[in-house]
């Protein structure tokens, strides 16, 4: 991904390894800050999944990856390890994906930090796949709808939803994005407005009321990440990425779900099996801490909803465009 | 509306004339503090319009109407006065209808005062028969969902959304209320929960954007406000209201409009002739006066949506629930 920081253009990932530690861009600060952190430890590794210093779960599952590392440096259990990082968050199947590939890599007696390396590149490369795959989808002048952060800061570089535009961007095509801002979080707003703005592509910020008006005045794909898929194509995403799929049918706008294979996870039948997040209530009656809502007041807080599948027009993988129906034929699910 | 200030519950309204001026609830202070302003001008009166301290089509129409009221005692050329006043926000339908009453009322020779009183009366009469007419569709035990504020603090008293969930409170009736935010001005959160919260009734704010997931979990129906409604049945409403409509209609939910027959527009032919007033981005990109979208980025602030009547189940009125088809039946239009 490109970040202008102090005025000079830099490629830079989410997360790398670094000295015996992991890297990662603090996503809490931003925009406010272009900070990064240094883990080293488990612990660290969980905590920052746990609070979102990383999220987006294609980074979440590399974290994890890495986390690995260090479970093994502490000597701790890698089978309790495994279990206690896969409960740092309950809905991105990445995480468990990760780490399931690092305790593999483990038993077969793998140098884990080249392991967890292999695994960030090979994140790294589905996506920049999903972003080949996608481009042909954005016609000249398109508009396009995306919700929530799904780029480089979700998923180490390049993207899920975001790296179709990136790709088409870099072949010089003309387009628009309207980003819902992503209550409450505003990962919209704050990562993915961020994000387009360093890029230099040409977008804006819209409420996530507004997403039905821009609709139907006119938009030409909504392309959304996911944080997993279930094996009928139900697919679960950040809370407000549901209304979208109604609408856009509603309006035969097209709308494509970008994930790489290991988004997918064939032991749920169908979406009603997601396991959806529900986080405190203070992220919608505080921002910055400040309180907004009225003191006394009840909040409902569910990070994520389901989609059903008969929503989506197509997901976008690192095997090419799959309609929901076309799933089985996923090769690449346990590689 | 109830009110509990100090400790105490009140009676009071949103607005009302007292001593040659006309106090209002600042309503762009509430939750963080419950504070009347006393307006003397006809400018003040404008300005408190245009700045939102008064907000909400109905009450928009009773604070123009005692607006009026000074246009005359400040020798303005009532036409003239008329056309100021209906400059101060473009899409509530009310504002126009009041200035209107008025105008004519100054015409026959009456009292302003009066006639003003009369009109902010009829008005707070009219919700109150909304909330009779719409009472039974609230069975007990209902989860009801509402967007904005179409509250006591919108309408003067009672509201129009708000009327039949206070008529079915006071006959006892359990029932639970979603309360979406309403971004970008919070109007939901600030406040609907917070006349609900003073009221009484067990409520939960939620993101925008969740709205859709707890229509598909379940909800009994929906009822919001308007601002104007064309003559087909289209009506204009605070941003994110098309999208409740499409969801409800989609999974089977009920939708209902709740607005005095003020709000009807019969001079427009459909929706796409309502003007939707786009107002700053600093609403999206600021909160309480704190930057929180990264600096350069692009926003759009579309305040109102536009819902085709087809997704409408019933217009709930002071002259009972009518149908999109049934709106030519209305009588009580222009007087």
């Amino acid at each position: 991904m490109r970040l202008v920081i102090d005025g000079k253009a830099r490629e830079i990932r989410a997360l790398w390894w670094e000295k015996d530690a992991l890297m990662m861009i603090d996503q809490r600060i931003i925009p406010r800050e272009i900070k990064t952190v240094r883990l080293s430890s488990f612990e660290q590794v969980r905590d920052s999944i746990k609070d979102m210093t990383v999220r987006g779960a294609p980074a979440i599952g590399a974290a994890a990856a890495y986390g690995m590392i260090f479970a093994k440096r502490q000597k701790m259990d890698m089978t309790h390890a495994a279990t206690v990082m896969k409960q740092a968050r309950p809905t991105a199947f990445d995480l468990f994906f990760a780490v399931d590939w690092m305790v593999a890599a483990d038993g077969e007696g793998k140098d884990l930090v080249q392991a967890a390396n292999d695994y960030a590149d090979m994140i790294v490369e589905k996506c920049r796949l999903i972003g080949e795959y996608g481009e042909p989808l954005i016609r000249p002048g398109a508009r396009i709808m995306t919700h929530c952060n799904a780029g480089a800061l979700a998923t180490v570089d390049h993207g899920t939803a975001l790296a179709p535009m990136r790709a088409a961007w870099k072949k010089g095509k003309p387009f628009f994005v309207y980003v819902s801002e992503t209550r409450p979080r505003l990962q919209g707003m704050k990562l993915t407005a961020f994000e387009l703005l360093h890029e230099g592509i040409p977008h804006a910020i819209i409420p996530d009321g507004a997403s039905g008006h821009f609709l139907r005045l006119g938009v030409d794909l909504v392309i959304v990440g996911t944080d997993r898929i279930a094996a009928n194509g139900d697919f679960a995403n950040k809370i407000g990425t549901y209304e979208k799929a109604v609408l856009a049918k509603e309006l035969g706008v097209p709308f494509y779900v970008a994930a790489p294979v290991s988004t997918f996870d064939p032991s749920l039948a169908s979406g009603e099996d997601i396991p959806i997040e529900v986080r405190g209530v203070e992220e919608i009656t505080h921002i910055d801490g400040i309180r907004i809502a009225p003191e006394g007041c009840g909040a409902l807080n569910p990070s994520f909803d389901m989609t059903p599948a008969r929503y989506v027009t197509g997901f976008i993988t690192e095997e090419g465009i799959l309609k929901p129906s076309e799933i089985a034929k996923i090769k690449g699910r346990r590689k």
